[in-house]
């Protein structure tokens, strides 16, 4: 192993983060470096920044989705770098992966082929080491709230009401449910509980949601943690963890700058599960890309109907983001899916299937008219599709 | 919050961690920046140097370690300052502390007063994410332990007795004894478990044994994870798992440089604990160290009968180490303390029992003798202290 | 405290139990004795004698229960006492009150006032110990099963799958959801678990549907009590545990003799719960009341709709029974209930509400006649009610 | 299965227990029968007799006990056999065996060959329910220790603090270590807890030592079940349980009468465990028997060593018993076990280490002269001891 970062055979070059910064106007007193290819950009230096007027904002979303993925972020770092092609100051604001799912099934989100962002392998693990610093913030709440039930618990907990359960960055099934402070009256208090993944995790929703240290810190106060033994309900704020829950998330409110195959910016930041929370990059790095270009493409998880909706619904409404086009994706997979098909059979030819399956492609149509918002169709083409 | 690293009120001026580098014959290539005062240092930049030939390695231990701390790390930092004041080309060799004790009681370990290391915030919090990395690696290991028992079990583990547990960079009482994998037969296998400290992992304490990636894959391939129903070893190794345990501490791998509080180079890495492990910074450090510079000051954790042992036992023997000299630390208080004062009479003065406490500092100097090595006793006088 | 039975100041003079015995044709070899005034029946004796062509079985029901209950017990040997005041050889045949209930909330199941079983303090008390048998059979079953995956698992049993629960004759909250099998290798293998009431063993549904030992061992053979990893049944008989369980109920299969307030034999047998069982007393007990007297008095549990329904479809076909009548009954309160009213309100006269609460009744009174049964209404009229 | 006591083929033919009782003084009315030959001695029945002046009190102890067993109770029945033949009113006054051993691995107490106390099957399964019966109260003093933690806690009590186990009677490894009290805010606290077996019952011990439902009462209410938060000790009399739990045990405080192979009389009553209690019969039962014989036979439990010492220095200082002789029980295979020979070779004949094994006899006989009181040992001859 080396800690070169270019490990694909044909990868392309990568140039150093400094030149992508400054392309996009950002200097050295803008970063918090991470090695040679990754930075976060200082809230300083967003705030340097005006909004631009008629900055445009894409929003990626998709058909109901399949197992196999219908290739949003692929979509969108490719468009991302059509429209640079173009001529067009463009920055991709994405998502970052989990580990969780990395080290599962799904195998990352930083697109593929030619449109990925990069170093993927280390954006894919660990990254910034936002999801560390999540799991750290989230989990000293848990501590804490663990240790004030078992030092007298002067907010009269009932620990069998605690409702805050721990986060982990890994998919770990035997964490879901457990029975945690056995072993006699040093190591707290007996309950059950368990570990979700830091995707789902609240402090990531609210770190996506916030706007500054001081947001972050408001929301946190306001999380419901447990209620009392007489059923009133126990906040963060109640424990007077909201300092130490912030100071954890320092660095991890700092988007993050990274480029795409062809060198285009990418900020990539947050990691909020779209069927739990709002499943999407957080607010302050949109916002922050709406400073620096003209043409900022990010994308919603799930399907429209959930993912998209809670994007118009919540996140705009948080960033006061106006997309001025939704990006459908489809794939012909994906309509012989919703048609019926299912497994091999997808790679099969079928072409009455596939217009069967425009049905789900025509309903998401149809919602995205319902926001008043411009809606374009890409059919993500594979390379066993037909004509 | 801001990003700003000067908090404190005096806070000396930080040197860019480039400045640093240099002062000590590494370029920019050398180099994964994080922020602009810690740096990681790449493996190919410590072969680049030989060990310089008449590098002097001294090793800071103390007495028998008392409840409030004797100073050590302010010592070596302080020895450190004083001997790049003589004019000596010296680092500081030390280890990272752990957030677990951080949140807790002792309050960090970068030193105090003029002697620290910087910036000491972030350096207690997270600081290059070595430990989020550990814990990610360890609990893969955990994870995947458990996650083959539930898949058929090919390798007729019994789940009662694996002995790997899983770790946490928090001390949470609660999670040292819990029962995992309840809920039903997705949730994996029902057994008792725990979580210890990122200190105590053995993938701390490999890592910091480890001259570089193929060495660490194979001593954690070694691991012992539990037994078979049949009562047979189960390794790490025979779960195909080092591959990816040793991806994850790609980064971890490399020490990590930064600052005293007067701008001399320290370099600090890895933070197993002394009384389960050898209790000293990675041999990777020490050797870059000895590369780089003529006077390297390390510490071994607890008194000189634990932590010191271990060194010469285990670190100096790994790492091919030969201290010129240990450096005892000893403390009015702790000389009272081993004298049978507690509490708040640690702090009157009481000549007699000081000296009645010197039998123990006698008994260190004793067995220092026995390896050979010369000893000097620093007494670290605090402000209380009477003449 | 004495062991005299006659412990309320009013207390009628009980019989000797062998005269009660004589009443109905049963000698002293048809007895095992249970102190001077219980008795178990054997099956010896049942088998003596025939059953009686024109015995007259009354299955006494109830409308919609209330939290309060409505009497059938105590109407049930009210109406058991007229008929043998008519000079009619009776008997009353009703199940076994269980410890649990006795020691929460509903305080017995022997009748109230003159309309008694006796001795009533002896029979919610462990009685003959039909219900310790019942719980150690079915406790047996538990541990053999733990036990066999203890040892090596021959059967292939998923612990995860077992749905054979434990039991205990208490109302024991904090049993009810537990984990077994921790501490180490040597006590089994962890799982969830969880202890029943004794009523709701299907040992005690099984026992009360059962006509001989070689019955009642066949039906314990065929109890489900787990699933294979590869989801096969697993049988009480693949244990080849039905011998061992059909001995610990050897007594429990038996026949309780006791006597009514007045003097009027009463045999009481067997006490599955109406709400996840069958709800009535043994058909052994009622096929040998059928075999000594003209008039057998039996009630089934809950409501006509759940507990009466379950005698017509389960109880009846078993023991090829055939009520002459079925008595429903109801009282003013839970009219006034079952009108909307509760808790003190109950006790305030209010006849528009009570004639309102007849829908509840009238339903009860249609569904019986669904079975081609006679119904009687008897209204358990209480010292509060007005005319 | 039949309800017939006498399944052994050549098993002697039982006297009626009537008959039993009237041979030593007992009427009908100082009995409560279970079935025909098993039956409880009312206290009132005590009461009536005087112990006689010169009743002698023989006791049956052993040598250090090997896995096999030495034969303490076929000792016991064999010498009260052999008195009852010489014409001396003679009562064995016995413990009762666990359902636990019972279906583990030792195979009852009943003793063996011509010398058993019958209707053995029945002593062993059950008996007259005072197991069960000590199970029950024992397991109603948790259940309410448990729900009056439940409900508000009004003794502030530390559940990681409570002392006192559930029972079970019966070998149930599964449950020696548990957690209860899971599935959320209806079901208890969680805790650590566990099942012993029923002889090790605290209930058990204090049975076997109290004289009257008082004295047990008394015993009852100073039980000690927990600590409260602050360290206090707390009583099972501060839960105000004493009555109800004195309750179940109505029947359980009568000594149980029985006969022995040969018609002589047997009283069975109590089974503490020897290892962690006193290990012998009730007290009531041994005073009883001398009341009624001239010559009572009564064991102790393990070696000499621990249970007739807590005989002496217990039971009999409780009882005001002077045992005038003690049996040491000694055999061949003990002999040569004690020598160092084990397994299969215990069957070969080997005069050589069965001297050698003399040395713990020795011992054994020395302690007992410590006491005052005259030994005699009885070499339990096998079948397949050579001369």
């Amino acid at each position: 192993m080396s800690t070169t970062k270019n490990v694909h055979p044909h990868e392309p070059i990568l140039k150093p983060i400094t030149e992508i910064a400054q392309s996009i106007g950002l200097g050295e007193d803008d970063l918090e470096h991470y090695g040679r290819y990754k930075a976060k950009v200082r809230l300083e230096a967003i705030r340097r920044f005006q909004r631009r007027p008629n900055a445009n904002l894409i929003l990626v979303s998709a058909m109901t989705p399949t197992p196999a993925g219908e290739g949003k972020t692929t979509v969108s770092i490719g468009l991302t770098q059509a429209l640079a092609k173009l001529g067009k100051q463009t920055i991709a604001a994405l998502r970052e992966p989990s580990l969780g799912p990395v080290l599962g099934i799904k195998g990352g989100a930083t697109g593929g082929g030619r449109s990925r962002v990069l170093p993927a392998d280390e954006i894919n693990l660990h990254f910034t080491n936002d999801f560390p610093a999540v799991e750290s913030a989230h989990n000293l709440l848990s501590a804490i709230l663990d240790n004030t039930v078992f030092h007298d618990n002067p907010l009269n907990i009932d620990p069998r009401k605690i409702t805050w359960p721990r986060v982990v960055d890994m998919n770990d099934r035997s964490l879901r449910d457990i029975v945690i402070g056995l072993g006699g009256s040093t190591n707290g208090v007996p309950r059950e509980s368990g570990f979700d993944i830091v995707p789902s995790s609240e402090i990531m929703a609210i770190l996506c949601l916030s706007r500054s240290y001081q947001d972050l810190k408001e929301k946190i106060r306001k999380i419901l943690v447990s209620f009392t033994y007489d059923n009133k309900p126990v906040l963060a704020g109640d424990l007077k963890v909201e300092g130490a829950v912030t100071a954890l998330l320092k660095y991890a409110l700092l988007p993050n700058l990274v480029q795409t195959s062809e060198g285009v910016p990418a900020i990539i930041h947050g990691g909020p599960f779209a069927n739990i929370a709002q499943g999407t990059n957080s607010i302050l790095s949109t916002d922050l890309a709406l400073r620096l270009a003209d043409y900022v493409v990010t994308e919603a998880g799930f399907g429209f109907d959930l993912g998209a909706e809670k994007y118009f619904d919540i996140v705009a409404r948080y960033g006061e983001f106006n997309p001025k086009v939704v990006v459908l994706v489809a794939t012909v997979r994906a309509l012989k899916y919703h048609a019926g098909l299912a497994g091999d059979d997808l790679d099969t030819s079928n072409p009455r299937l596939a217009v069967l399956g425009m049905a789900n492609l025509r309903k998401h149509y149809q919602n995205i008219a319902k926001f008043g918002v411009q809606c374009i169709i890409a059919l993500n083409r594979f390379a066993t599709d037909t004509d």
